[in-house]
Parts: C-alpha cells; sequence; structure tokens
C-alpha cells in the first residue's frame, strides 16, 4: 500500500475497521474526505470524539445518550407503567419511528446466545429486573425474532412472571406488504398460529 | 430523531453525508463507534483530520500525498519517461497492485463530461502538457472505458500527437474469467477489433 501516502493509508485502514465498509469503500471514503471543505471535515472528526466522549447509559432504561436520563425517559408524556424491551438503541428508534409507542422502552445491549457465550449476565437483565421493583404494570418484550431474541424473550417472561407483572411478546406474522409465496416456512406457521378473529 | 440524543444524532447525520453511507448504515456506524475503546476513536478522528490537514497534490503528478512529492515520483526506480494518464488517484492504486508498471503517473482528477459541464481546463490537463515539456517518450492514456473517460482520451491524445510524444490507450476487451455470454456488445465488439494475432 505504499503507492498511497502514510496519512491516506492511515485513514484508508481506520476506516476500512469500522463495520460493513471494506478496503474499496473505505478508498472512497478517505479520497472523499480529503476532499470536503475543512470545516465539513473538522465538524465530522469533532463529532465522532464528542460523541464518544458524552454518550453513555440513560440511568433508566440504559439506551444511549449524552444525558442522565434519555430524552424518552425525562418526558413527562410517556406511560412509565409499560417498558417495552428491547435488545440495542437501533430496535427503540425503530418503534420510536411509528409514533404510537406511549410507554418507554428498556435496552438489554445484547441478546443471550449460548452459542456465541453471551448469558443472561452479560446483558442489562439485573437492571430490568430493579425497574420492576418500582410501578410497573406491563413488560412488552420487543426482542429480535430470531433464535437469540427468541431465547432472550422466553427466559424474560420466565423470569418475570413470578413477580405477577403482565410480560407480552410483539406479534410475529407476515409482514405487511409481504408476499407469501417468499415468505419462510416458519413465519407462516407463526402467523398462522397468531391468527385473530374478524 | 429526537429519541437519539443530540450528540448521537449530530453522529449520525455527519456520517451520513460520507458517500454511499446512507441513514441506516450511518446509525450502525454511529453506534459502532460509540463502543469502540477511547484510543482507536481518537485514532479514527484524528487520522481524519490530519489527512486532510496533509494531503496534498504531488508537486510532479498530482496524485495525492503528503509530501512534496508521491512515493512514486520521488522513487528512482520508476520510469520517469512514460507517464500513465489516470482520472483519480484509486485509478492509479489499481493499477499499482498489478505491480508490473515501472513508468509513473499523471492524475487527472476527474474526466471530460459536456453533459456535467467539466471541460478541459477543470481536470489537470494544463499540468500534463507541462510535464510533456520535459524527457518524455510515451503517454499511456488509462482512463475508464466510460463515455467521459473515453473523449478524455480522444481528446488528450489529439493535443499530445503534434509533439511527436508516442501516445497509447490502454486495450479494451473481455475481462480475464469473463463469460461472453454476459457481457456487453459494445465490448465484446471492442474485443472483436482489438484482436491480436496467435
Amino acid at each position: 500500500m505504499d503507492y498511497y501516502s502514510s496519512q491516506i493509508s492511515k485513514l484508508i485502514e481506520e476506516l476500512s475497521r469500522l463495520p460493513g465498509i471494506g478496503h474499496k469503500s473505505a478508498q472512497r471514503l478517505a479520497f472523499h474526505i480529503i476532499n470536503m471543505p475543512e470545516d465539513q471535515v473538522k465538524s465530522l472528526s469533532s463529532s465522532i470524539e464528542q460523541a464518544k466522549k458524552n454518550v453513555r447509559y440513560c440511568k433508566d432504561c440504559y439506551t444511549l445518550t449524552d444525558n442522565d436520563l434519555c430524552p424518552i425517559c425525562r418526558s413527562d408524556k410517556r406511560n412509565k407503567k409499560t417498558i417495552m424491551v428491547v435488545e440495542n438503541p437501533r430496535d427503540l428508534a425503530a418503534y420510536e419511528k411509528t409514533g404510537k409507542y406511549e410507554g418507554v422502552y428498556h435496552v438489554l445491549h445484547g441478546a443471550i446466545s449460548p452459542m456465541l457465550g453471551i448469558g443472561p449476565a452479560d446483558i442489562k437483565l439485573k437492571e430490568l429486573m430493579i425497574r420492576l421493583e418500582g410501578e410497573v404494570e406491563e413488560v412488552i418484550i420487543a426482542t429480535n425474532s430470531s433464535l437469540e431474541g427468541e431465547t432472550t424473550a422466553m427466559y424474560i417472561s420466565k423470569l418475570i412472571k413470578p413477580t405477577g407483572i403482565k410480560v407480552s411478546r410483539i406479534a410475529s406474522g407476515v409482514p405487511v406488504g409481504g408476499d407469501l409465496e417468499y415468505i419462510d416456512e416458519v413465519t407462516l406457521l407463526r402467523a398462522l398460529e397468531g391468527r385473530v378473529e374478524l
């Protein structure tokens, strides 16, 4: 790689360490950055540093935030008695985009995966149980519909059941606009099992 | 987007301005960066700033470098009498990877495109002509095989011909390993026209 100068090579190397960025994309990004106006470059690099420096877990729901509490936990318009459990902040964002959910969240930062050696102690589960000691009426488990997500959902529901708090799981089924022909059998069976009377 | 805190949103916004990075990828990158060890984040942001600050054009070939001359122009193992003209530093890198080219380069930083309003004065063409006043024996035009690349190649060859310096164009044809069945007609015709005796 010595046909690039060392600082270009270094930037390409740094960029190609990011997830989903291969060597070619890193090259393209590096040259783009070098050609960007100086103030835009400053702004990019400082937002990287600032985000890393100031972002921490929300004291209540453990999503990432730059304050003690995230905007959702801080809001008095949200119903603190309903907690939706998600795997990560991106899943939280996905539900927030629907604009219809009025409760709060709990971010696990992962899912139980015996394959990857991730156990219940490796995700923010203890923290969830502590929250349940307050006034909580329902826990909605919205972990992914993957093997790990399902395992985590089962584990959490068994943990919560004895407390008498209502536990629910988001429905799985055919996605809206989905063409049955192209949907896997497991999903089709789930959709059948979860059928609702009209 | 106020379900993320402002510093996360800002980072996502900055990242999604980069080419080929949509909102979803920017989200994934942002969360990855926030979870990276502090020294890696520092290293990423400083290499962005350093590259922008120190990278400039090579005084001879106009590729990007952090010195007056790029490593290729600086090397005394390269034949300065053969100049390969490429559109951008990535194309230079592609040829360098072959490890077989021993001449030097000239980077145009673009190609002539009447559609986009890019004329001969907008690329480093004048700079190439100045170089030709020195001792140059051959100019190999390796602009892309696109409409713009071909236009640029034609233009340059017409410009150089009167000087008596040899001008050549890299061959176009069927890529190695390419399956004729899936190759467009123009390429097939080019390959036919450019056939070599065995």
